[in-house]
C-alpha cells in the first residue's frame, strides 16, 4: 500500500528557511482563469479575443522549419540573437534608442527583468523609490528582497518631480540613499497616468546627480490610443543611469512570457551573471523573433482600437452610473483607470460585497504599503467585455452607493 | 546627432550593487551556437537531430486551437493545469509518485526550481552539501546566493553516504549544520554515476534524522538505455524531506524552458512566494501539455536508442585511443562520461590546446571547487555527432599524450 508521506513540521521548515524566505509575506495561488465567474475589472491582463492564435501558429511553424537546430535547444543567458535584434530594431525606429545587442538582455517577462535587477542591488534594509500608487506586483517583488519602499505622490502630469528632489536630499541626509527609482513612465499601472517630457528629463538629472538608478517600466508603451508619444526616460538620460524595462505581454501575449531590460553594458553583463537559467524561453523567442516582424505593427493597431473603444466605453459608463463625489483618471493609453469615491467607503471591505453581485476590481490599498488607497479602485477595463462594461459598472455604482447610505447611517435593507 | 549615452563609473555602481551582486562571479556569456566549430564534447545538451522540431508544430496548432483564451496569456504561478496534471500522470505512472497538483511547481527549466529553492532556504554563508564533482550550474547558482558548499565524495555505486554522515554530524557538531543536499540521483552530472537504491534510502533517512532537506536532481531519469530503474529518493523518502526536480530538457526540447519542482505543500506553498514571474512559459506549457500524451513516450525510446549507441561508440573509440593510465566511467544513461588521465597534466591548460586541434571538453577542475578535477574531464557525448566521435577521441588521446610527454620532459615538436 502506498501511503502519503509526511512532511517536515512546520517548526522544522522554518529553521531551514533564509531571511527571504522567512519574510515573503503569504501570497494566494490565483488562477486567472476563475475570473470568468465575474464581470471582472480586476485583472491586468490583455484582451482574449485579439490574442494572435493564428499567427502564432504560422510563426512556429516558420520557426522550426527555419531554426530546427537551435528552436529547442538552449540558449544564450542574454537572450537568442534573433529576437534581440528584431526588438533593437523596433526600438530604434519607434524610440530612437541607441543601443546594441550588448544592451539588451531578454528576460521571463518584465518579471524576470525587474527579479534580476532588485536581486543585483537590493540588500535587506535597502531604500528602493516608486511612485504611490504603483503596481502591487513590484511592491511584492520589493518585499520579498526585503526592500524598504519610500513614495513619492503622482498628480495628473505623473511622478511629481518636486517630492522626488525632496526626498532624494532627505535619504542622502538620513544616510540611506535609494538604489533605484522605479517609474512606470507610461499609462502607469494602476493610475493610467503618463508622466509629462519635462518630468521625465528631470527624474534623470536628478537619478544622476544622486548617483542612483531609473528603472524605467514601459510595459504600456506602444498602447498609446490618444496624444502624442512622450520620448521615454531611457532615451532623454545622458548620463545614463536608466534600466529600460519593456515586454510583448500586452502587444503579443502575456503566455509567451517574454520581456527585456535595457541598459548600460556593464550593467547587463552583472545581471547576466546572475541569471543562470539555460536562457529564456528559446522555442518562444524564436516563435516571436518570426511572428514581429510580419504582425506585431498591425496588431498594435488592431489593440490600440479595440483598447480605446474600450476605455471610451468605461468613461462613459463611468459618466452614467457613478454617485456624486467619485472622480477617475481618463488615461491616454494602457489597460487602467483609477477611481477614487467618498473616503467613507473601504474598497478591500466592499469587494465581497461587489462580487455578490457578480462584480470584480482591485482594491486600490493594494498599490500602497502604508494603508492610503481605501477608498480607491483599480478599474482594468483591457480584460473586460465590451458589452458587459456598463452593466459591470452600473452594478459597482449602485454597490457604492450601497455603502455610502450604509456608511451615513441610513443603510436600509433593498 | 545621437550619441552614446556614458554610463555610470564601476565606482558609482559598485556602491549601488547588492552582496549578491558584488559577489557574483564573472562569467562569460557564451553562446552555444558557436559550439559548431568544434568537435565538442563540452556541452551537455539534448541531440540537435532528434528534436521533435515537427510534432511540436503540430502540438502548437492544437494547443492554440484548443486553448486559444488563455495560452496566450498569463497563468497560474504554480503551473498551467493542463501540464501539471499530464506530468503528473506521467510521474505516477512511471514511478508510483504519490503527489497532487498541490505538490507540483512549474518552473523554467531545473535552472528556476534550483533559483527558487536556493532563495527559500540560503543566506549567505549557509552550508550546502553536494556530490563531489557535481554540475557546475549548481556551484555558480549556490555561489550567486553566497552559500557555502561542503562536498561528499561519489563512488562507482554513487554517493557515499558514510561520508555523508560523517559530514552531517561534523556539521552539526560545529554549528553549520547544511540547508539542502543536492542529490543527481541517476547518471550524475559530471559523472555519469547513478547512486544504489540502498544508498539512495539512506540518504533520505540521514537528512530526516538531521533535519535537512535533500534537493534530488533526476533531469536525466528517463534516459536509461541499460540496466534497471532505481526507485527515486522522493519515493524512497518517508519523512518527505525531499524536493524532486525534473525537467522537459532533456526529452522533449531544452529550449522549452520547462522543469518542474515536487515537494510537501508547505514548501511549495511557500516557494510560489517567492515566484512573482506571471506563471512560467504559458505558450510553451499548454504546447507541452499537448505533445507529451501523443509522443513523450515514443520520443523517449528514439533518445534511448541514439544515446546508447552514442555511448557504445564513445566507450569503443575510448578504448582504442587513450593512453595507458586514463580511466573512465561507463553511464548506463543520460549524457556524460567522466574520463580521469594521469595526474601530471592540468586539462584546464590543455583545453586551448585540443581547442587548436578542433575538440573541446569541460575541464573537469569547473566541477569542484577546492582545486580538484585538474586531471579530469567531462564528455558529453549527447551533443556530438556519431560520425565524428572516432575522430574527436582519437584527436583528444594525440593531445593527451601529448602533454604526457611535455611534463615527462620528452616532449619534442611533431
Amino acid at each position: 500500500m502506498v501511503t502519503t508521506p509526511a512532511a517536515p513540521t512546520h517548526e522544522h521548515l522554518d529553521a531551514l528557511l533564509s531571511a527571504r524566505g522567512r519574510n515573503a509575506p503569504a501570497a494566494a495561488i490565483t488562477d486567472p482563469r476563475s475570473s470568468a465567474n465575474y464581470i471582472s475589472f480586476i485583472y491586468g491582463f490583455p484582451d482574449r479575443q485579439s490574442l494572435p492564435n493564428s499567427t502564432v501558429i504560422e510563426a512556429t511553424q516558420h520557426a522550426l522549419e527555419k531554426h530546427g537546430d537551435w528552436a529547442l535547444q538552449y540558449g544564450k543567458t542574454t537572450g537568442v540573437a534573433e529576437l534581440v535584434n528584431v526588438l533593437l530594431a523596433k526600438l530604434r525606429r519607434d524610440q530612437h534608442f541607441v543601443a546594441g545587442p550588448e544592451n539588451l538582455m531578454i528576460t521571463a517577462g518584465g518579471s524576470q527583468a525587474l527579479q534580476l535587477v532588485l536581486d543585483l542591488l537590493v540588500d535587506p534594509g535597502d531604500v528602493v523609490i516608486a511612485e504611490a500608487p504603483t503596481w502591487m506586483g513590484f511592491i511584492d517583488a520589493l518585499n520579498n528582497v526585503g526592500g524598504r519602499l519610500v513614495t513619492v505622490p503622482l498628480d495628473s502630469s505623473g511622478l511629481d518631480t518636486d517630492a522626488l528632489e525632496a526626498t532624494l536630499d532627505q535619504l542622502a541626509a538620513e544616510g540611506t540613499p535609494p538604489k533605484f527609482i522605479y517609474v512606470i513612465s507610461n499609462f502607469q499601472n494602476p493610475s493610467g497616468i503618463s508622466t509629462t517630457a519635462e518630468r521625465r528629463k528631470r527624474i534623470a538629472e536628478l537619478a544622476a546627480a544622486h548617483g542612483t538608478l531609473v528603472l524605467e517600466d514601459d510595459a504600456y508603451h506602444d498602447l498609446r490610443f490618444e496624444g502624442d508619444h512622450i520620448p521615454s526616460i531611457y532615451s532623454l538620460d545622458r548620463a545614463g543611469y536608466t534600466l529600460y524595462l519593456g515586454t510583448l505581454s500586452k502587444i503579443m501575449g502575456a503566455g509567451m512570457r517574454i520581456g527585456w531590460l535595457l541598459g548600460p553594458e556593464t550593467i547587463i553583463q552583472r545581471i547576466a551573471q546572475l541569471k543562470i537559467d539555460g536562457g529564456t524561453n528559446i522555442f518562444g523567442s524564436f516563435v516571436a523573433a518570426e511572428w514581429i516582424p510580419d504582425h506585431l505593427d498591425e496588431h498594435i493597431e488592431t489593440l490600440k482600437a479595440i483598447y480605446g473603444k474600450r476605455r471610451d466605453l468605461m468613461i462613459e459608463s463611468l459618466e452614467r452610473h457613478m454617485p456624486q463625489g467619485t472622480s477617475w483618471t481618463t488615461p491616454e493609453g494602457g489597460f487602467f483607470i483609477w477611481l477614487t469615491i467618498p473616503e467613507s467607503v473601504d474598497t478591500r471591505l466592499m469587494l465581497p460585497h461587489a462580487r455578490e453581485r457578480g462584480v470584480e476590481y482591485l482594491p486600490g490599498e493594494t498599490c500602497y504599503t502604508d494603508g492610503r488607497g481605501k477608498n480607491q479602485i483599480r478599474l482594468a477595463f483591457s480584460f473586460a467585455e465590451d458589452e458587459r462594461i456598463d452593466e459591470g459598472l452600473r452594478i459597482l455604482g449602485e454597490v457604492i452607493r450601497g455603502e455610502l447610505l450604509e456608511s451615513s447611517g441610513n443603510w436600509r435593507p433593498a
